[in-house]
């Protein structure tokens, strides 16, 4: 097992020690970001005449080599050795002889698994931006196709007032699209070329880190090389706009779950996206949503992971931040697999209307806009409220529904109320009146659909 | 103490629950966003005849008057009613009469405390951002005081190279510079306005927000009133920006603090700004340093807090969501303080020199030097770190500096060692060679000092 | 502002880091504490002859009078001093004069304030424990007047099987008594004096620890001075404890707050329990409940806030630890405030009988009986279970419920089915069966309810 | 793929959801307590007449041969099914044939996989307190062996009261102990049989659950099925208490990282448990302790993720829980191989004391000492405080050690100085004044080595 150093050391490390310290497990993950880091650096320090042109064609074109192999699947990773960068440059040294050992001039393990680290989360972050396009894209089918449910908006799980299903779908839309948003200016932050700030003082060896930049596709360079090799702010930020992410699934979920239960019952997950049990053989169960739910703790989990072992750490690299890469990727690889398939889910989602409709017979559900009847007729808004909130009480102790109470009843309470009064009783009315701009009007819902 | 509901209760509240469900205590706060945002409402409502221009006038200028009370400090908050929203309705009552009921008009609680935080948040932000590039310019008032002293740079506490302390510092610049844009582009997702989303709907009233968003100085309006109403991502994605400074203030506490310790005694943080001992009579302690560590805790516990009060909520509003608040008031005024001391401190903080190049009397600091040295002579980098290594291993078993050993013996380990290698064991040679870019080269770093 | 230290700096303190440390503003909180501590402490001294007598004796009666005051609240707390310890010091120090300068003998504010926190911790956990129990009781008293009353059990929030209300409520009183068992374990680390660890090594003076841990009534010292002064351990747990409280709490609210919903509505938490809207008239909410869960981020956010703070400070006393105070506090007043008002709530809660009895219209509820019905006829499990849910299938094919399909329909899937099993169609039927040890049947929740 | 479940579905899952909801790759873990489980369950259902007594024998028979398999390391998981409860029912359907369909009778996966999580809680608990049993015994063996070393004592890091190393390193075995004190009362919430709460509300065949608990060495079982079922209190209970283990352990690393730098240099890691430099030849670096210490937030993490997990769920099983094994485990490991490591490095860990009695030439270590010679001579505590700060200013300004200061100008301060004072200003002496219960004299601390 070739390590990166040893010169120094007079005894062998423990082997409990090298399990212990290894992260050779997970970031092999970084195995090709690795290899086309390292590439463009030997191309640089060729140019640059630090190491012989010779010597950095043949290491480019080594590393290639493994590049190939690691893009084909056939590339072995060695699980003995210390890290990725062990790996790649042993598998290096077998191909290429003596020439590799020049590749790691100019460079420390500090700023190149920083390096590799943005390369991934740039990448990451582009995967992640398309699947939340795409999940917006099928609520919007979603929500096209059921635009004429009217269901119970609630606050506080209690009946409120009527609305579009797919305004509360559209709801969520609006939510992926800052999600959409953060992780873009997230990316300006992650899109910083670390490399040649070396192990913390940068290098009396005359490289050129904007040829660097420009091979990577990085358009800035880092300008201070103990920040650059201590800095994990972006891999805290991407998991911090992961859990948001995962914060809006939970309550997606949470919606949809007591949606489908039989009591609520306006919505069907369909076979194919639910569970059964091993006990109760009636069981149709939505886990698929659950586990969305409960990941939203695998996230927050994550995200305090990081935090913590930032904190208080002194100036500059210390080894505790390799302990980054296990969330970060972890938390990457939840939010993709419960975008992925809710996109699919929402394909299959069908809306039980008949028991949409049931659920407003609730007919208190329609008096806010029987206050706003009285408010447009010149009542005061706080009178108009005290005056329904006593016509609902009346409903109440006397169980009628709001359009079992006669006109005349209503003109105790106020002469303003005439006859059509009454038309106000019927959710698609209800709906349509809300055309306020991000109503829950047909035409507001339509104009959502459009930009959304 | 009124109310702004109740018409369709029977039976009283129980006092129990008026103590536990109230906000006054916290979002007293909120005081004057909530009566500059009703102006705004009660102009609009004017404006667009929703209610007569008369009253839309006597509301304007009673909530004029008590906007002047509250800048003043002179508006007697009632601790007894409910929130914040209705101690000013309430006060609205007293001051004009019946034409206040008409205020809350096409308004919901809902809309209006979203309203509310986010002017705070606004404002808030801009705050935070003045005293980040204060501390930036602090930092850099240090390091030009103390552009000359090199220290010991560290990776894992260990000495590593020579650096110059200013390029250490100005490695917090740009962790500060970072969290100004992350604030910024925080803003963008705040200055959006929710009021007009109403309670849940929108409303069947003929309102202009558009008119609303201007009179406040809100460059967008909120598209889907689902969302606005249920929505606290902003204040999510302040409190972990803000989280993000605290881990930052307190890696910058750390290193502070173990320099100004009597054994590593480069720094001197100054009478004014320590602390002493109840017990101990000579203790000079750095509390403040150590409180602004800590409160990294209570930054990251207020986000747990929020994050957690978030998950799984259906939408949408639910009575939870009133617990934003006071986590997002203690984050701001965390930061704040923290920042508003250190820019003070900063001030006055001493360097003692001869301690510092006492610390540099460790002569394997210099060993990358030497690497290097060879790398340029053609050595290829592999041999060069394997050779200074069993140099560093050579003197340390005969407790010989690097100085001390021999040019003989040095070219036992490569023939390629001249007088000259003895030139580099020197901390201002050293600094001055790593002048790559981001390097701690006196060059690139008065370079950042002009950018910083 | 007289000060504990001081001696020893040539500079006066800046205001800005008096503001900053100070810790008076919460920790007057341990007064009663800090007076009772400081009169075994100052008893210790005279006994032990470390102080003459007189003093001794002038302290304790002047402390004395001090604390009258606190239990009285006619103590003026002064803010403007560093804490509580100080403003005791102050005013004993007005009180009796010059003697008052002894009683910080072989004392450090660093075991002072531990004592203090340990102190206040013990009676509040006791306080919690007593809420705990009442809570049990208003559950079991619930429990017992709705004895009767069968609603549909849920996993994953889908129809599972019938079960009594009560059985679902003593569910609750299960994770009640567990949290009680854990903070007696907990007490158990509380109770330990640190006081006469002194700074950090303990003194050098003939103080009588023993005398002053049975003097405060606690049960062990403890046995490392280092350990002493640095541990927080106790808060910790004393908050994970609390934070589980919480968790259990978010759990029963949830669950009401469902059951309360329109759409469930088989519960009415009573209007004196519930809030209403300032835009939707007829809107009765149960903030309560809402609020209860939501809190459950307060308490998560308190943890992970303490947990930060300790994370990687070298030993021993830091002032970081200052910042144990306030999320213990909250955290305490948090599970108080919310157990308080759920005993009174559960005296008032309405079960509406007829709701909950349409819930379990849906036959598919007795499924798991019916296989167990086969199961005992011989049927191997794995075949009854398969049998059973290919019946429900194909009543929902044929929208059948199980009472519909003739015995010679259920023949066709299995010839073990005889009449008898439409009898297992019913509710009380079917909870009467599940007489397992722990079950749901009326024997085993009265025999809970005796246990409770 | 055999399921535990299907017949009512008339649609096949999408593999998607397969994916997406298996738990197969990690809870194979739990493999040998499933069959464990499961043998005690089927021994019961036979000796009950449940199922046949053949069937039962043929079951068991089955399973310990699986059992074998598992702990040979021959049993090949197959990775394709849900969850480990399938793997092994379909293992045993291969292996025995028809009657293995009986096996899941009176059983329901949700308190199955409950006792599967608490008996691998019990073991591993188990595991870990002999863990934490072993680095109390190699920290007493450490101190031991260093008995005689003297260091200055810190609090802030800064130099406080000389103390021994002894001393200090016996305060993580306090740590320790109360880590097991916690560690042991959780096992008795752990030591809980669930099995025979069935899916959610019981079973009515005749299980006898006292049957299954004594063959499980249960001490006790379950009252309440619906808890039973959806109770992961001890998981979270588990994390909180590895969580305060692993702050302990940040603590420790981050001392032994202090004192192991150059600038302290009074400890010495040995090369066997250090790691080197990719770029900088000389280094020789701590990672294993930074490790550690990072890995604090791995537990801090964790106990985030299963309480937001858990946050707000209703009763009973919800899917989400399924994920409370990956945080579990992954605690457990991470203490398990942190304890390890430092058990054995604590064994190698060298004292230089030559480095640390030069620390110790700060005489203002001794002001503590100095006062209370003052007390000792009847000087009340806060003159003697303020005469001592006022020397150790004296002595800053003249450049003066404690001992560099004349008698004459001693009694200028207080004329109860005499010239025994200056024998104070020893740290063997100091050392062995502070004799109180738990201080720093030799006596005390080879007290707590006995006591350890």
């Amino acid at each position: 097992m070739a390590k990166l150093w040893g010169g120094r050391f007079s005894k062998k490390t423990n082997p409990l020690v090298e399990e212990f310290t290894k992260s050779i497990q997970f970031d092999k993950k970084l195995a090709a970001y690795d290899c086309a880091g390292s590439i463009a650096h030997a191309r640089m320090l060729g140019k640059c005449k630090i190491i012989p042109k010779k010597d950095a064609v043949k290491i480019v074109s080594g590393l290639n080599s493994i590049l190939n192999q690691i893009k084909k699947g056939s590339f072995k990773v060695d699980n003995s050795v210390e890290d990725i960068h062990t790996a790649i440059q042993n598998a290096l040294d077998k191909k290429i002889g003596k020439s590799s050992g020049m590749l790691h001039t100019a460079r420390s393990r500090n700023d190149q698994v920083s390096l590799d680290t943005r390369m991934y989360c740039k990448e990451e972050i582009n995967s992640i931006l398309a699947l939340l396009a795409g999940l917006k894209a099928s609520i919007k089918g979603f929500s096209k196709k059921n635009i004429d449910v009217i269901v119970p908006g609630f606050t506080h799980l209690q009946n409120a007032q009527p609305v579009l299903l797919s305004h509360q779908m559209l709801a969520y839309c609006q939510m992926l699209g800052r999600d959409i948003d953060r992780l873009n200016d997230c990316k300006k932050r992650v899109d910083v070329l670390p490399l040649g700030s070396c192990a913390i003082s940068g290098t009396s060896l005359p490289i050129d880190r904007n040829f660097v930049a420009k091979e990577l596709g990085f358009s800035k360079i880092s300008s201070n090389s103990m920040d650059a090799v201590s800095d994990r702010d972006f891999v805290i930020e991407i998991i911090a706009s992961l859990a948001i992410i995962g914060m809006h699934l939970s309550r997606l979920s949470e919606d949809l779950i007591i949606w489908n239960s039989q009591v609520f019952g306006f919505l069907d997950i369909g076979d194919e996206y639910s569970t059964g049990s091993s006990m109760m053989p009636q069981k149709k169960n939505p886990d698929v949503l659950e586990l969305i739910r409960g990941k939203c703790g695998t996230l927050y989990g994550s995200l305090v992971e990081v935090m913590t072992m930032m904190k208080g750490l002194p100036l500059t690299y210390n080894r505790d931040m390799q302990l980054d890469k296990e969330p970060l990727f972890k938390s990457v690889e939840t939010v993709r697999c419960s975008l992925k398939i809710l996109i699919a889910m929402f394909k299959c989602l069908k809306v039980n209307k008949e028991k949409a409709s049931e659920l407003l017979n609730d007919e208190a559900i329609y008096a806010t806009d029987i206050m706003e009847y009285l408010v447009k007729k010149g009542v005061p808004l706080k009178e108009s409220h005290d005056i329904v909130g006593k016509i609902v009480a009346y409903g109440l102790q006397r169980k009628l529904k709001l359009s079992e109470i006669s006109l005349r009843e209503y003109r105790f309470f106020s002469p303003k109320f005439n006859k059509d009064a009454y038309e106000l009783l019927d959710a698609k009315k209800s709906v349509s009146l809300k055309n306020s701009f991000g109503g829950t009007s047909f035409k507001q819902v339509r104009r959502q659909l459009e930009n959304a």
